[in-house]
Parts: structure tokens; C-alpha cells; sequence
């Protein structure tokens, strides 16, 4: 694979499953010299989030979603299966049995490989998810910034 | 980006967040120069649906396939957090008071900026959905159609 | 179309709408002349299991994930109104009556039309699906196959 080639992913959905299948790709993509971009929109955004306290949001409808939302990469659910929590903690203790990379040490290893991470300002504005409460290393962008990097990318998805 | 770029997206799912994804990708890309096409195949066909009484199906399993089938773009629930109807009260409500477009505006946004829009007609022959019901100025195609479409884009989406 | 096109196809979703629409994509595109790889990751490993008894898992955990997951292409539930097994069933029935291919039938087809079909040994790791219980045919890989395959491609999706 040539240096210079691209790829874009837009991460929609907040699941476990989803955000690890993402992260395996991005990773295995950067590794081999492509340039990755995840563009992090309305579920998505929550994998963003910084462990600890959060600022939140100020309305009462913000502060629903706030209730709603999982409070970080080591919270989502799984997309199937879920059995309110037990699929996705089996399915973590499976991982780390398996020595596969668990969904914060995929978010910190994609920083050291130079993915570029972009969170959804529309989403954060809609979800009230101010920037205090995500990661630090991350750009704000909105769709144009994600169409600009999908344009020059050899292809793109949506997960 | 240049004039004669193309965008594809399959629109799969019928979910009022994955709805407003597509529509707003599909209408940044359009009024930034690109020619978008959007494939509604299954759930996604009743996005289509047009207001007020319709046509429907004769059979009997086509009867249920319309009682379960969301009855157009302003009644679709969310892939998640839903909670029987008021997580996607909520997302519309939060999004009028954001000044985001509701997804009925977004698509005449999209017939505005002339996104072309296709029916999956094998979906519409399997859920008995009549050309009557879907709303006009949409196109109707198969598998081929999409893939002739795509095989021309710079990128295309699977929503 | 040029015949040396490709399309590969990211098959993470193990449910029966979703696994169709990827089938009539994956068939529709192989016979007008592209060639297409089916990458099975995560819930779409099921979708290549065999017909019949299984060896199945030896840890606990392994067992778990066996009983949860469905046992072939003729078991999966629907992403949407699958309502305990019937929204499925009636899916099944109503696709019959109009003549619509079944799943096992679609990836009959696949292997005819020479489609290249790969299950994530990651994910047959993860969950315990050991080689024997799946089709012939098949080869295996990870997350690099793909990448070299997508890279190559005219378009990829992720479904």
C-alpha cells in the first residue's frame, strides 16, 4: 500500500461491537502506512469521552441525554445481545483472554499511530456534549470536513 | 471538490438518526457540487412514504408488513435509546431547538439541490409498498441501478 | 462495467434483512462482471456456519456465545420487527411467494459466481467458531486481507 493513500470512517453508531470492528480497521490501516480519518458522529461521540467527571450538559433535555448516553469508551453496550450489560462483559472478558486490545488501549494506540479523529460539532450541539468532556488530541468538524477527507480517500465508511 | 464527483449511499435502515445522517451528508455533498443518488431499499423505502391516507397492500401478510412499516419520514423511531417512541420525541425536539432541519425538510432540501432519488422496487414488491404511496419525483430501480451508480462515485455508503 | 472492477464488502451484521441486501449486492455485482469479496467479521460469521451438528466451543465462556449465536444462514433474526422469531418467519414466507432467493440459496449463488468469501479468524478466535463449522470454500483472514482487497476496490461497504 502506498503511503499517500486514504481512508475515512464515519462513526455513527455507539456500540462496543461496532466501535471495536472500527478501531481494528482504522489501526490495521494506519499501521500499514495509510492515513486514517474517523469522523465520530451522534453515538459515536461518546466513545470520545474523557474518564472522571464531566461538565455535561445545562438543559433539562441535555441532561436527559447526558442520563441516556454511555459515559465513555469502557461503557457502550453491544449492538446485539446486549442482556443489559452481561453480552458486552463477557464479550471484554472474552477479548482479554484472547489478548485482544480492549476499546480504550484502540483509542490510545490510534493516537500514537496519527489517526485523526474528528468529533461532530452538530452532534455535540443536538447530544450537549461540550468539548471539556471529550479527550484531548481530537479535532471539531462538521460534514464539509468530512466529505473533504472522503473525497481524497481511496474508499470510505459508514459503521 | 470538482463538479462532476459522485456520492452513492444505500439507504438500508429506516431510523429516524441514521435518517439524518444520510440527509445531511447526502445535501452537504450536493450543495458543495457533488452528484448524490440515494438507493432506498428496505426499512429505508418508508422514508418515501407521502402524507395523509394511502393505497396499501391487498394480501394479508402484506396488511401486517404495513401496520409494522413506519408510516412515513416524520414517524420513524431511533436505533437507539427509542424508549417506545419518546427517545425520538426528544431527538426532534432537541433538534427544532438547535435549528437543525427536520427530515421531512431535509428531503425537499434534497429535491431542491436535485439528489436523485431511487425506490428499491424488489423491496417494494417483497413489503407490498404501491408506487402510489411514495412520494413523487423519485426514481425506481433494482440492484443494477445502484450499482451502475456507485461503480461512478468517488465513495459510496452503506446507512 | 470493466471486468477487472471490485467490490468488497465489510459483512459485520449477522441479521436476515441485512444479510440479503449484502447477498443481492455481493450476486448482482459478480454477475455483471466485478470481482467481490465478502469479509465475514463479528455476528456475520454465523452466516457461513454449516448445516447440521457442530463441534462447537470448548471454554465456558465459548459455550455461551454458542447457545446465543444463531446456528446458520436459515436461523438469522431481522435487525428491525423481528418480534420473537415471527417478523423472520414472515420475512422468510413472503420473499418465497415472491420469488426472491433464500439466504442459503443467495450464497449458493456466491460460491457459483466465484465470489471470494473470507471469515475473520479474529473473530472466529473471539467467539470460538472453530473451522470445521463452517462451509467449505471459504478461505480465512484479517483485518490486512481486507485492507488489500478494499484498497483495490471500486467501492467497499460495511454492512
Amino acid at each position: 500500500m502506498s503511503e499517500q493513500e486514504k481512508l475515512s470512517i464515519i462513526v455513527f453508531s455507539g456500540e462496543l461491537d461496532k466501535a471495536l470492528a472500527t478501531m481494528n480497521i482504522a489501526t490495521g490501516a494506519a499501521a500499514s502506512g495509510m492515513e486514517v480519518t474517523l469522523f465520530f458522529t451522534f453515538w459515536g461521540v461518546s466513545m470520545l469521552k474523557k474518564k472522571g467527571p464531566k461538565k455535561g450538559a445545562s438543559t433539562i433535555l441535555g441532561k436527559m441525554f447526558d442520563k441516556m448516553l454511555p459515559g465513555g469508551p469502557d461503557k457502550l453496550p453491544l449492538s446485539n445481545l446486549n442482556m443489559g450489560g452481561m453480552g458486552s462483559k463477557m464479550m471484554r472478558k472474552q477479548m482479554k483472554s484472547k489478548k485482544v486490545q480492549s476499546l480504550p488501549e484502540f483509542l490510545e494506540l490510534a493516537q500514537e499511530l496519527d489517526i485523526k479523529m474528528v468529533a461532530c460539532t452538530m452532534s455535540m450541539d443536538v447530544m450537549e456534549i461540550p468539548k471539556e468532556d471529550l479527550i484531548d488530541g481530537i479535532e471539531y468538524g462538521g460534514v464539509a470536513a468530512f466529505l473533504n477527507e472522503a473525497s481524497e480517500s481511496k474508499f470510505s465508511l459508514f459503521i
